[in-house]
């Protein structure tokens, strides 16, 4: 891989031509660039690929953002955001736990297909740097969220005891997050369909009664 | 990322000193190449990288494979070759197709702990040359394989046919696939709890009865 160009400042960028006519609004940049984040992988993608994927040169980029990691950064804070807003506001509620977490995976799935490119760089992060490292610690406590509403359930009876609970949360915030690699919305049915079927998969189970 | 070292032919490397003393067995060579991609991403690494990774020249690398290539066939191949084990072997049993399904699902887990860094290599492909679409279809078959088996298992009235028989089987196998990103022997429990955490939350669900 060629080294960042972090030397590249800001003084740099002012001194190209196409400054101040990026031909890109923020959020039009910042989509493009998540999508090729996504198809590359972060890592080997440089600011010369985003580059020529936007079809603007490296000087109008550096006129929105910084570095490569920024617009990591504000991609990985819209994914994030997203999915903490809908756990304040399940948490907020006066419910039993297990309503909590059905809550939770119908929010959830929302947030993974509205928000899909962005939810899916946040899940394939490595944590080769302090901004990766920083976005696991954030997805890492809405993991425990949900590990603490798991036990929480147990204890109301509400949820089984003989499966581990250590296992459970992890193995249905999986469910759920292989949604960004397999679903279409114009062939998997709509995002209702899909957090209904992992709603009664996850808490009654595919076994017809 | 600096060009694929293609063009160094086999020729090329047997005049390089170490050939013939690389240090590894082909075994161990690979074990920790598929590290490397799955630390860094498969695109990301060069066979630079890979060679001070294992701290021998490229051309003892090129001693045990023609390519950077050839290591990721033959990892896809390990990964693939077991779970295709599983499907075979559960699908020549005359069983119901829900007893097959949970039977595939306890096999897929046990493949994905026993072969960890090769089936995470396969999950996180791209698609982005001829070899990661050969794999990518052999994986597709299975999917296939469980979806059939689904539809199947609700003719014959053991899983319940109020679920999107599309999102289900993606949503078993995602929960499934998950394991890879979070599994930790030590702190997770045994391979046979974890199995039967999954059975039990796919068909029975997490609900207390």
């Amino acid at each position: 891989m060629p080294a960042q160009p972090r030397s590249l400042t800001h003084d740099d960028a002012a001194s190209a031509p196409r400054r101040g006519r990026p031909g890109y609004d923020r959020e039009t940049l910042l989509a493009v660039c998540v999508e090729v984040f996504n198809r590359h992988g972060y890592d080997a993608t440089s600011m010369g690929t985003l580059s020529s994927h936007l079809g603007i040169s490296k000087s109008a980029i550096y006129h929105h953002v910084a570095s490569k990691e920024e617009i990591l950064e504000q991609a990985l804070n819209r994914a994030l955001d997203s999915l903490e807003e809908v756990f304040d506001r399940v948490q907020a509620t006066d419910s039993r736990a297990v309503n909590k977490l059905e809550m939770i995976i119908q929010g959830s799935v929302r947030v993974l297909v509205d928000q899909m490119p962005y939810v899916t760089l946040l899940l394939r992060l490595r944590g080769n740097s302090p901004v990766e490292l920083k976005a696991l610690e954030r997805r890492r406590q809405l993991t425990r969220m949900v590990e603490n509403l798991v036990r929480e359930a147990q204890e109301e009876g509400d949820v089984r005891t003989d499966i581990s609970g250590k296992s459970a949360p992890r193995l249905m915030l999986g469910m759920v997050n292989s949604i960004v690699d397999w679903y279409q919305p114009d062939r998997s049915g709509t995002v209702d369909q899909l957090s209904d079927t992992a709603v009664k998969m996850i808490f009654a189970g595919l076994r017809a009664m």
